[in-house]
């Protein structure tokens, strides 16, 4: 069993940030669980808001700092944590490489896809072969060889095939844009640009690899690479594909898929995150639950995806909030 | 008098879009101050996450409609409206050249500046003249002249005249870069860089001109040219060089500056926003709160600047949260 001797499940959430939703869902739904157990926050800036929401926080290195593993398991060790979760995608390599070390160390379970997994899921050009090699509709990407020989059609989009958050991410109209945008983004790729509507798929799998929920949601409007505003779409199409899609790519936890329905109805697919995405409130809200689902996995408890039962056409909005912490 | 005949203030907020936390701003105020009266917001869009935290709100066309004024006056009629909150760019022009006629059909008091304030303040060009012709700090700003005979010292940075939140705002490390950037942004100014402490200036000045108060705010975190972290920094150097900026410019209301401080001490003006901006909250909440300010006005009181108290270093952090409207 993992339940503590008391039966506290306490949750870690690594690199909080912003992610104030996040650490107010475990809450939420640990009091409707009943179950106890802390939420406990870190990151390496006291100015992280999520600090003040979680029941306890702490401060750590950052992750590229060789003690941050070691700081995570003393963390875990200190308040008896039993679910490790995190939400940025510089840490998941690191994870994934220490989760046995970690679990063996700790006793909790870290929300962590293999490292074969993460590695493709990092970076863009594995991600794009991937799908491709897999029968998965993708932006075609072009090579190098097929660049610099202006075997292409523009409009085409360029971005760093490590990057996130649409940090220098271009559309190139343009040869000279194009050139401009190959030399100007570091390590980059380059995709034909896809028009049609843009979705993000939250989806859980547990960690025997049985997939509990897929939930398509429409990105209705977007700032910097996050979700404005977005609506619940239960489309069977979509579900169908997103679930070949995670029996290929064998994620584990609660992870977010984003992708293109076309005008042919396809999907296109431009990358995976293994982890919480910043709009993963709104499937959780709209009932699947990733949060619950850990809560149960911690207990050692099947779920049955047929007890799921998602809001359909469900629509959230987001905006900014501020809290005075000194 | 401007109180309707049972007292009631009632408050429009334009263009509410994102503008959560100004709406509860103004409820809140308003209850504090036992003041009856509802705060209405109105957008283009039934996706504005402000118009949920509103007591009332409305769907009105586009600023760019020849219908816009019009639906404004036609709102205020229907709702009894007091004050007129402006909170865009692109619609102070336009309410800058109706507030006469709003004010009269409606009797409503719009917070706005005058035409020439507004022309100066939403162009960066003519901004950068206005600082530098009366005598205020500003990064050298280039003319196409001096651009073209390469009469410059790397970097630099570019980015629209008309520009709002840091959309299409490139720092050039390179001629290449440079070249391309002058002719990829539309519209562009080209400036030095400046690479002081990034400060947010939020000033109110009353509708005789005089001014109420003035809160510098340093912008410890910026995404997307918005605030996430603030520190309140009431440096008398800053606020008496912005009380000489405010007695030039002439604007009225609540404003925002942005600019930098640099290693000399010295303000570097980047741009005036004769309205509330994003983070105004922070400086709301740290003692200057320009909706009790607009309250007093509305009801002819006068506000005397040395009753207002800032509490000089707090610390702010913004996050992210969601609401389901549908």
């Amino acid at each position: 069993m993992n339940k503590s001797a008391d039966g506290a499940i306490n949750v870690l959430i690594l690199s909080a940030g912003r992610r104030v939703e996040l650490v107010k869902l475990f809450k939420e739904t640990r009091d409707a669980l009943k179950i106890s157990g802390d939420v406990v926050a870190v990151d390496i800036s006291k100015l992280a808001p999520a600090l003040y929401f979680a029941d306890k926080y702490e401060i750590v290195p950052r992750i590229t700092s060789p003690d941050y593993v070691d700081s995570v398991i003393s963390v875990c060790k200190k308040h008896g944590i039993k679910l490790v979760i995190p939400t940025i995608d510089t840490e998941l390599p690191v994870l994934a490489a220490a989760k046995n070390r970690i679990e063996k160390e700790t006793g909790a379970i870290v929300n962590i896809s293999s490292p074969e997994c993460v590695d493709i899921c990092n970076d863009k050009t594995k991600s794009a072969l991937f799908f491709k090699e897999n029968g998965f509709g993708v932006p075609y990407t072009y090579t190098d060889v097929e660049l610099d020989e202006k075997k292409y059609s523009l409009p085409l989009f360029v971005k760093p095939r490590d990057g996130s958050s649409s940090i220098d991410a271009f559309k190139a109209e343009t040869v000279s844009q194009l050139e401009f945008f190959r030399s100007y983004v570091k390590n980059p790729i380059v995709q034909e640009c896809v028009e049609g509507t843009e979705y993000t798929v939250d989806a859980f799998i547990d960690f025997d690899g049985d997939i509990v929920s897929i939930v398509p949601r429409i990105r209705l409007a977007v700032r910097g690479g996050e979700i404005l505003k977005g609506q619940i779409d239960m489309n069977k199409e979509i579900i169908s594909d997103v679930e070949k899609l995670i029996k290929a790519l064998k994620p584990v936890g609660h992870i977010t898929i984003q992708g293109f329905k076309e005008k042919d109805g396809k999907m296109r697919y431009i990358e995976v995150n293994p982890r919480f995405g910043g709009g993963a409130p709104m499937s959780i809200r709209a009932g699947a639950n990733s949060c619950e689902w850990l809560y149960r996995i911690a207990m050692q408890e099947k779920i049955n995806p047929e007890q799921v039962k998602v809001d359909d056409k469900a629509v959230f909005v987001r905006f900014d909030d501020s809290l005075r912490i000194e």
